[in-house]
Order: structure tokens, then C-alpha cells, then sequence
């Protein structure tokens, strides 16, 4: 068993926000992360699969593939969006480096499993260089 | 006469988006940029000051004050905001890679003057790893 | 279960040296690093916790507890310190980078535990960017 | 027990062919890399062992010695030289990221286990920034 | 006048070899990079144009021009290739960094000058991150 | 005319303390620096130097002699050593990142001009990633 691991990366905007909580306790809990004109980040992400290594080819999967997938699957729509005005999964949940990386597996896991011979292992977000959140599908 | 250089980084969120402009035009100019919901990136920021060292000190300048004024004068309000709409010298200009720069070095260079000792001599701005735009002041 | 890991970093002198051996034995041992002069590095600590995501916030812990408690903890005890001669776990235990994994562990394990919600699972020592330890408490 | 890393760097040509498979299909599987003129890359190596620390030296294993060993067994013969040409265990084997993994683990599992005090962990090879493979050894 | 820089990479194999030597003066000045079966780098390019910013636009020149135009003249030529034997400038120039970087010029001044805005500043040529070449045209 | 440059790293310790000064002064000037137990950096040293390049082996200079000058005449010197204590030029001069820029070239110009073929061009310090120097020998 191998892990193989692409990295790949977008660009968007967010804002951390409680429509349930006051402004004050936004404020207080989220920072100046709770600013609602948004800010943004240069986002990295890395996708692991887990599978044997193919005799004939010696690929675990075609990265050609697996950078396809994660382009159409992801980059195409987070890249350069507001990820709370434009991307289903966080209209009502919080963009956090931990949601972002739970809704990236979420939509990898069944194109990487359909495609056969591999398994989504891990997904790893960093917001920034010293912020970083893993994700295993359990 | 030394360089001396200090990083620093921010959060923020723009567009780019001419008003004069229709929205095919803007999409054309600007691509995936043009999205009035915004994106955003982690700038890094490198502010270089030249002068002599001092014999005593060892500094061109103290780093921490250079650090200081850094926040004060471009961190304190550029970091988590949305540069067009929060940041005055973008509510008319496009907040480029190169406008950053050029507003940065208008930011910095009265405040690194008036200390005396050392004159500003470049501001260059990453908007990502792989584009940066370096202003001289002239 | 998501894994969340802040980075940090702090400046420090340290030597190897074994106070039971001859000053040859531990040049042999310990090579330059025996010099009771004491040379330094910039270290960078990766600290991981891990737990669930809470559903209202969106976080496995807030970035910036976690970031507080590192710096009470850890940074504001070894940052421009000498490891041997200022830090009290490093009096008779020699301050190797696995050693250094170590003691951040036991720092940061019992405020981590007691603020409930997720636990430590990983603290990651990066002596330069080629040499790295890493401690999981057991 | 402690994870103890050491990061090497060689620089290598290979190319991916598989002669079983006429040239179209070898450039449909391998694009760019069936060119048989071979490119090349600057690989990053990581070595990850494990034991525990030896409250004398303060050590798993001497860095000094993994880095030895490193270089003896496969810096040596991978460097600056051609891998499907030079290296024997890629004269029948396409040097993939995932197999160069696999390739390094086999060359150092018996030294590292010969010297006992520590066993090899985990060998990860960065073939770019963006591409890696991991190896654990089952 | 700003400088604006634009980031790529290739990945390309190379050897250093002059045939009016014998082997033995070319491993003499060459060393392991006299190996007539190559090795290669993953190299990054850093290009350099100057010029002032477009008050419309805000663009010095447009980036994604820019990376057009490199990928044309460079990467489509230089990437997954062997240097000596497939790039036309290489056949009887060895393709050290500094050759590279002569090359790099010599292939956009033309286009980036015929473009109009901007002139071409510099371009630096990693071949690792620890050595780098850089020409100005002059 | 080309720049090529070499990088290297050396981990040293130091401390900022004017004796003519009280404890009191060196405080306020240099805060967590003036610790006399001194503390350490990691140092990448990036060294530059400029030529024309030789048609016949395509090199400004032969980047291993490079290495070695650095290496005899720098790292020898500084590497795991207390700059303070153990170097000359800094007995009497604070080894501030300027001064180290200084002395790194002081170091460098004589056996770079001696060897003919090239001068020294540009001396670069990082103290850390985010604080660097630079000296151009006037």
C-alpha cells in the first residue's frame, strides 16, 4: 500500500459568521474573522489516496486523473468565489480550514472510489502556512 | 549602506471590477477577478529601508520599530478586509498586485522618513508564491 | 474526528553535552554540537489536537486559545532562551529535537485536556527544515 | 516512541515507458514522460524512523549516521544519474514517484534494522512540491 | 515604474559535456554532471517585466498574457525535455543556469517588447533552491 | 554580465549586549536580545556573484569552488559556533544581521577577486525567514 498525494491550490473569499448570535458575539467568538465585507486566503490543499502500486504502470492512480478530478471537483468551484455567497455546502455552515476540509472529502470521496483501485486516504487544508486541518472520512 | 528587509503578511479579500465598464468587458479584462463577491489572498509583504549601520547599535534600524510601523500604517488596515471596499486608496483604483504595492510605499514612506536614519527603498508584495510586484518609488 | 495543527516558532541556543562523559567522548558523540559555547536554531513546533467539530463554531478549538496557549506555554519559556541553562527540563536531560518533542508534549498536554472539547494527538519538532521530530505521547 | 526525520535531496533523469506497449500507447499512459530522451527532477527525500530516545545520548539514532546511511545507500547511486538506465531495481520497473518510494525503503530497511535501537518508519519522496508518495513498508 | 513577476516551473533533464575534451577533463570540471545519460532538475523561472501600471487596468501587463507567453516560448519547449538533445540553443551551448537564464531572455524579449507597456527586466533561473542564476540583457 | 548565486545555511548563537551600556539600556535597545546566555538562528546565506559567462564551460564561476570558498572561509568560522565568543570580527561588534552581511563579505571579496573571472556582487542574510540584510560592499 501506497499513499500517493497531489497538492493543489485556490483562492477565495470567507467570512466567519453566526446569523443566530448578535453582532457582539460574533465579534467576540469569530474576531476579525466576523468582518462581513469578507477577507480571503490562498488556500492548499493536499489529497492523499491510498492504494497497491499497479505492476504495468507503476501508478497507485494517474495523477493526470486524480489532478482532473480535483479541479472539477473542487477548484472549479472554489477558486476565486466567496465561498459563503457561492458554494452550497457553506450557506449554512461556517467556512472554517476544519469545514472546508471535511466538505472537500466529501466531494472527492465518490469520484475517487467510482474510479476503482484506489481509496481517498486524507484531505489536508492550510489557510495559511501555520494553519493546517486533516481530514480521514471518520 | 545596508539593506534591510522585514516580511510581514495579511488576509484580504478584492476584485477587480472597473465600473466604467460593462460586465462582459470586466470579464474579459479580468477574468475570474471580476466576480463581485470577491476572492482573496495571503499577501506577503517585504519592506526594504537602506541606510548606514549604526556603530553602537549595529542597526540600520530597530526591527521592532520597523515591525510597528508596518502594522500601524498597512497591516492594521489591510488584514481581514475587503480592499475595495474598506481600504480608501482602492475605492477608485483597482487593487492589483502592483496598485498594492504602490499604496504600501505611499503607506510607509513619510512615517520611515520622519524617523531619520534610513529612507524606504523597496515595497515588494507576493499576491501568491508565484506573482509579485516590487515598487521603488519613482 | 478532524486533526487541526497550528505552526509557531521560536529562536534558541542550546549545546549536547554529558557531564558523565570526557570532553573527547562527547566531541565524538555529539560532534560540533558538544561546543559549551552553544550555537542555535530557529525551531518550529507544529502542535495538533484533535476532536470534533462543533457544529455552532465550526472549530475543533479556537485558533487563537490554542495559539495563546503556546505562547504561554512553550514560546514565552524557550524563545531567546538557552535550552540548557534557562529551561528546567533540559538541566539533566540534553535538549535533542526528539527530547524537545517531548517536553512541548508535556507542556501543552494538561491545559490542551483540561479545556475539554479536543485533545493533543501530535507535536511536531523541526530542528531546520531537514530534521524533524515527532511525539504522540506514547 | 518518537518519530525521528531526515530530509535528502538528489537530483535525477528518468522517463516512463513501458516496451510491452507500442509508442501511442505509452504516450497516452505517460504523456510527456514516455519521451525517451528521458527529463528530470530534483527529488526530496524523507526518512522516518522510530524508537525510543536514549536518556543518555538524548537520541533515537544518530543523525549523523542516518544521514550516512542515506547517502551510502541511496544518494550515491541515485544522484545525478539516470534512473532506468543506472539504477538496477528500474531496469524492469517504471520509476514512478511511488515505486522510487518503495525503492528507498527496500535499500534502507536492512541497514536500519541492522543497527538496532530504532526501525524504519515511513520513506516519503517528493518528486515535485505538489507530487508525493509514501511508503511504509506493507 | 513597477517590477511585475510571474513564477513557472519545468522540469527538463541536462549533462555537461564539451566534446572538444576527453571524458577525463570532463568529469575533472564537471564532476557527476559530465554523466552522458543526464540527470535533471525541477527548475523555476522567475520573470521580470517593467513598466508603469495602466490607471484603467491597473496592470503593468496582463499576468495571464504573460504566463501565456512564457508557456509558449518556454515551457512548451523546455518542460519534460532533455536539454542538450531536443532545444535547439543547447546543441553546442551547455545548458548550465546561466545559459538557461541567456536563453530564457533571449526567447521573450522579442514577443514581450513587440507587445508594447512593458519591457523585459530580468530573468532568474533556479535549478535548485540553492543555486540561481539571473540576466538582465546586458 | 550574469548574477549567480549560492545559498547556504550555518546555525550559530548570539547575543546583542553593549558592555558600555547598563543591563537597564541593553534591554530597552535590544529586549529579548540582550539574554547574555545568548540564543541561536538557523542563517541561509545566499552569495552572488557576477561575470561574464565562459563560452567554453558555459560557467561564471565553477559554483563547487563557490561552495568550498564559502564553506572554508564562512561556515568553517560561524556554523554551530557563538558568534560573540568565538568570532573575531564580532568580539567588539555586535552581530547584528547587518554586521553579519558585512562581515560574511569582508569574508568573501578577497579569494572571489583573487580567483579572477569574477567579483563579488551581493552578500544576502536571512535571520529568519522573515528578516534579512543585504551588502553590496559599498
Amino acid at each position: 500500500m501506497i499513499l500517493l498525494t497531489r497538492r493543489a491550490t485556490f483562492s477565495a473569499a470567507h467570512y466567519y459568521f453566526n446569523p443566530a448570535w448578535s453582532q457582539e458575539q460574533n465579534e467576540r467568538v469569530f474576531g476579525r474573522c466576523a468582518n462581513l465585507n469578507g477577507h480571503g486566503h490562498n488556500y492548499t490543499l493536499e489529497v492523499t489516496v491510498t492504494g497497491s502500486v499497479d505492476p504495468v504502470s507503476g501508478f497507485v492512480v494517474d495523477l493526470k486523473w486524480l489532478k482532473d478530478v480535483i479541479e472539477r471537483e473542487v477548484l472549479d468551484n472554489y477558486d476565486h468565489r466567496h465561498l459563503n455567497l457561492e458554494v452550497p455546502e457553506f450557506a449554512s455552515t461556517i467556512p472554517t480550514t476544519e469545514n472546508i476540509a471535511i466538505a472537500v472529502w466529501n466531494r472527492l470521496q465518490a469520484p475517487v472510489t467510482a474510479a476503482g483501485g484506489a481509496s481517498l486516504s486524507r484531505v489536508r487544508v492550510y489557510e495559511t502556512p501555520d494553519i493546517f486541518a486533516e481530514y480521514r472520512g471518520e
